[in-house]
């Protein structure tokens, strides 16, 4: 309902083809379906250029089901994070079609076959194996929304070097989100050495005083390196989303 | 010191036209600059695209002056952060040359005449009155990397109409740099209204249980609004700098 | 015992049909019930207007049943709030009478068949699909009380005009519950369309840095809405006893 | 700009008395009003029945002074709060009209001569004689608007005897504001005494552990008494508010 | 090993009737015992006045049963606390002279039979039901160490009254113990009514933002009641055995 | 006012001595005295065996020279603790009987000219210089109530042998108030020495994690010593007010 | 690759035994492995005198057993810490040659046979039976290294004497690993009676307000006492690699 | 006072040189001196190889003055921290052959000439130039202590080759003293590279979440290198002393 619409409208209301009372209406009834348990939002994707995105922890298998179903009416790319398998396999009974990362814990539906051309490279690099979860998360979130995504991962700052002899694959990346648990010092060291943006995502790895990501977010957030933003603790959808968003940002611009 | 400089070291250690000794001195002695109190990192700019900024909170005006005075030496667009007026005086005094931005607290040498053209808009929106100080710093920041920046002021979620009535200005942008303390809501609204990416500035501007930024900047962090990344509280120049790296990056996709 | 009643007491003593030894026993036995494990406080509904409720967690089912029974007998509206399915099929099995609300989780006896005439509108109003056990508590909690409900349900501020399109509804209301977890931003949103209090009660829906409700508490609490005040994290029946005590005062004054 | 507005918008479409362009004009220019430095929200106490009030905090006196001007000129109260003595001066040299509250620090324009007859009464207790700043901002912001208020200071639990022989006080109110810092018990005593909603205001009065206001406030936000919300600490002038808005209510029910 | 002890010993030294090894020896071997997993501190009643109690939690069944036979030997009272059915049913299989107090969790050996005669009465006292799990711990404490004991349960501050209807008891104790969760405020409310020692405990009881009894541990050390101090969360057995030792403190300067 | 009162009235009415109307008027004036700023507990001395002490903080010097003139002319010890020098000398001048302590920071008026016989000793240690100025207050304090005071300074644990060969005072005390900022170690060492009961109070001396005093009030919360108990942050009145109250208990006791 | 590996390189290039591609090959593959969900860093024990040690929690049995054996391979110490007995299982049916520590949850392989001669003693001192988990952590990792380690258990501070009764041991040691929970004040006392380093590790045993040993951590860092240096709660591995470290130290020193 | 002087004293004792009420004295007069603000250890040095230093923080200059008179009249090194400039030159009028160390805001007498040959080399590294004057507080602590000392400073991870271009000042360091602020991260890639011990000091320097140093504690706490520990919040000292005690380990392994 942008602009060019409103015009329209009102141009038909002095044509007389639409009486007020459904001009009214038509103003009162922005694009929302109302579910029992929700109120999709299908007008979103012509508002942020994302579809809506099921938050799956906190729903059962069958809400999650009935709501993919109606979003994948239209033809969107559909997903849902935060699945287990137990509900996952209780969806894809409903929904043959659906696509389930059991790593990441993404449930997808239409997802495209190949990544838009001429986007930038979105690069996920993780910490440490116990990030893999999270870091899984971000990939499978920017390949749904068409990205081009690759990995690197183990590459933590207690042997910098091993960070350091993949320089190549840094720089020659649009998009690095950078996942980390323990201290979270590897975003911070990442955007000290390249041009592009970095969305530092901290993990709830790690024990004690850190436990629970604690650590990881306030390193992330006072880093003294540039170039750099931070999402929640274990928002590996958030760092993917974020760095589709950027890399739609060029593509844009370009076109 | 990119890879073909190190290829072309190789190939004049190979031809005898570089003697090894001088090769490893070369490898040691990567370009940055040793002043008693501080170590200047020319390097930098071509490593990050961004020159070094001096972090002006904790260093004194002659301090702030003799290291403005080297990096500018060369050409490059140099700043200082969070100076005060008091200081910014005394390093006026000795560059004359310098421009003191005083609600956004920076020094700038060198800045550009103009925005460099073609790079996306960048929009400054900040929630009050009290915030301006942040917001400004994040202007000043992104205008000093040559981009090309607008702003939209006092539009808190509390008369939420006064945001969406400013509606066509949000969807022109190609980045939003979203200021907001207290409750920190504001970001989170623009992200749900448009398809650029949204970068979160908390501020410390609140009292009681907020005093600090704390509420504001957890709340942009837990924020179920997608496209949307935070850094620290007052940060204005980390947020100016972030937009400036994604619009660069759009910028560089392009051409 | 009120202050009539004392006057009463005195008059009594004075004429001698009360002597001073049972006027003291008088004094000393307010309207409590000591059972082995609770000790019951019949006379609060003429003190707050409103019945003790149980608090179900921590007790067994067992407790919950006879200090409901002990409750009921006065015929007063009786609940217990925080029971679990299967402390409430216990309960049940003791008191049939009693009705159990799955979603909010509270049994009930004697509940009014239908809402006190006169009374202002209370609107129950959730940010997301998981806020629905806290929100569900507060309806029945109101309605407990005799008081009219309606609810507005999915209506976070990712997408505001899902709650804009609804302002009708906002606007009848006489007292608005606005439940939210997340960054918890919609009651501030709320409080800025509407001129009736708004009671706001966050959730421990989240993750991460908001986990446990903090977040959405902070936010809520800081909120430069006006007109607003906030009850503890999950707090539905809190805030729905205190829409419910607000719109018995308006009663009140009408009559 | 309400629902009646845009028929009568529509209408006069229909009949071309607006042209189109002026009709999108109209839909664009909500009643706000840009300064420099603040956009005002005229339209507020239309929307919430409050006016908008000037958080003095962060604002220097000639700021205040011309957004006071501004608001004023509409005939409406006008109220700027967190005045320092200094600021209030300079105001008040512009302003001869404005009236200054010390202790309160609040400023204030156009009050009204008198209460609004016919609304309920607002108690205000304090705990203790250092918690009266805060208190007093809720007294003048209520009868800024329009309210009856009557105070009970210095009625701590220390000495619950002091409540307690005020309690006809206490039954009289038609909302209480209990304003308290240390262990911010008060509120709580009070909500287990009457039936009349309880707005709990913590302040930063204390020392040690409870610094700044955060063990009243989570005392306040963890009270098992019923009939009570909470606003944030040292927030006197949302307490008064909150207050003014529930009494409306009533009043509004009444006619 | 007292200085009376010691003096002794150098007169044999010089007697010759203690060898200088064996002196050191003595000197060397204070009278701990040494078992493999723990090292008994036998000393300690005479040192402090109350025997080494083993904290059950952390510690198996076999472990608590082998510590409680070698401290029982002296004929001393013996306590574990924190211990969960299941494992008191072991020590009791080994210890069949083992007491369990089920709701306080704590086992015992060589209890005495009746109180020490002639020391003063500790009264505890708990807010809620769900706080009597404390409670308990802190009267089998105290019982465990001789003292007469009284409890008072369920009067909590949401209904004051309860409580002062009791003042008689409150007047009568030597010193109270006051349990509470939630907001914590019944401890503070005592002890602006009594002239005797208060020991505050802080549970764990509530739920939201003072889940883990923080809220209820702040409320207590911040009030601005007199003659009053606090110990840990959840800490039955320390309240117990504070009031144990200011009895004794009592029941010695008596005699 | 207490049960024979109560009893002596109702004859009084019985008997026609006392009429209705000047009973209820006695019943419903406590002894309060209600000034203007402040409401005079003149009853707590007879109920809490302590009288009113003045918190001088956030009161001016002429409120805390009035109140202390109200109390002190009963003739009752009157105390004033957190007073400033220079408030301090404003109110000497008005009151020329009053006793500045200068270290404690406390003013005295009708203090006792020496201890009452027969109580207990209370032992103040401190574990620093920097702690003596809370621990001082403590020892005034507790000399206004009129007990036996000795102090033992700079004992703290990194050479805790300066505590060990003081140990003979250590077990004279009837009570030992422990005062210590830092890590708080010292008081549970001292629990660990000694038999009677232990004040620990933490002081908001140290720098970095643990400024503030946290570090120290959790150490002592969590100390694994028995027969201890923790007033708030620098609360050295409390903790000589606690110490007070118990060893009045023991006397009361003995006669 | 260290300095002297380069200079052999830049002469084997100038002599043409090495292309130019082949030196920059080696200069990208720093002896690192990749395995697909890991990569190995041989090259650390060289670095840092440390071999690379696994983090068992987040790993399951199949991926701790595989690096084991990748690792192993090069005849270094190799280790995996926080390993559960099911996954120990797991992993030695694959390795019979592993040997699991079962108190301190460590797999070890190729540990040394006895300890490295002429290293200095570390002694690991723990304060109660419950931190025995920790505290053999430590000691099964130092041994690991090489290193002579003793062990002194269960002297906790509330019994000072247990530890002053031990001074021998705690003399002779080269390095001192201090491990407590609850109140943390352990290797303060220890610190201020030695003269070699002390590394202090706090535990999450505890209760209340220290659960997850924030109370104990606090404790150690606020410590007055010197010479002492804190790790991460429960991190007994970090602990005893610090010591080994320091031990390691004085070795090289001393040859 | 070690186990040789006890057995003497017993010897004397037996020989009748000694008689027993002055073996008794010996064994009460510990080598402590009683100042009447302060308790002096002289005996501290013989225990942990470290003179006593003072804390200059809530001293004032005459104290700070007295104290270090009495420290040195024994000849030892002799030290006081957090001396601000104006205190210094008080005590330096009274004591001239004081040294003041203004950034580190240290004074010392009797230093050593020169480093004690044979120790270690300690390194100090700072993150930034802010971070200097608790770096310099370590520096000149440890050569207080006779150590060998140099600094390398301003090599933040924002450009981590600065660091990396000075590894062969890391690889000689027998300790490291890792000083940073904002995100911390300096220590852990320290410790990566190198096979000495690092102690890792974190610094308030930061704004925001960040403000206090509370970022760079938890990073270095959490960081996943081994070989390192942390010391509080600015504490330069106590990193020095640690680096000390270290290096002193080694020497004496030594000899």
């Amino acid at each position: 309902m942008d602009k060019e619409d409103l015009r329209s409208l009102f141009l038909e209301v002095r044509a007389g083809s639409v009486d007020i009372d459904s001009a009214l209406k038509v103003l009162r009834n922005w694009p929302t379906e109302n579910m029992s348990f929700a109120r999709l939002d299908h007008h979103r994707q012509l508002r942020t250029g994302m579809p809506e995105v099921v938050f799956g922890e906190g729903k059962n298998a069958e809400q999650i089901a009935a709501i993919m179903q109606r979003l994948a009416a239209t033809g969107a790319v559909t997903m849902a994070t935060r699945v287990d398998p137990e509900k996952a396999d209780v969806v894809m009974a409903v929904i043959p079609a659906a696509v389930y990362h059991r790593e990441a814990r993404v449930l997808q539906l239409n997802r495209p076959a190949e990544p838009v051309s001429g986007s930038g490279l979105i690069l996920v690099v993780a910490a440490g194996t116990s990030d893999l979860g999270v870091a899984e998360e971000a990939v499978i979130t920017a390949r749904g929304f068409g990205c081009r995504v690759e990995t690197l991962y183990d590459v933590g700052i207690a042997g910098v070097h091993r960070l350091l002899e993949e320089s190549d694959k840094l720089v020659e990346a649009a998009v690095i989100v950078a996942v980390a648990g323990m201290e979270g010092a590897l975003p911070g060291v990442i955007a000290g050495l390249v041009d592009c943006p970095v969305i530092a995502v901290p993990t709830s790895i790690g024990y004690g005083s850190g436990r629970g990501g604690i650590a990881a977010l306030l390193s992330m957030l006072n880093s003294c390196a540039s170039g750099m933003a931070v999402v929640n603790i274990d928002n590996g959808f958030g760092g993917g989303c974020m760095a589709a968003t950027i890399v739609r940002t060029g593509v844009e611009l370009k076109s």
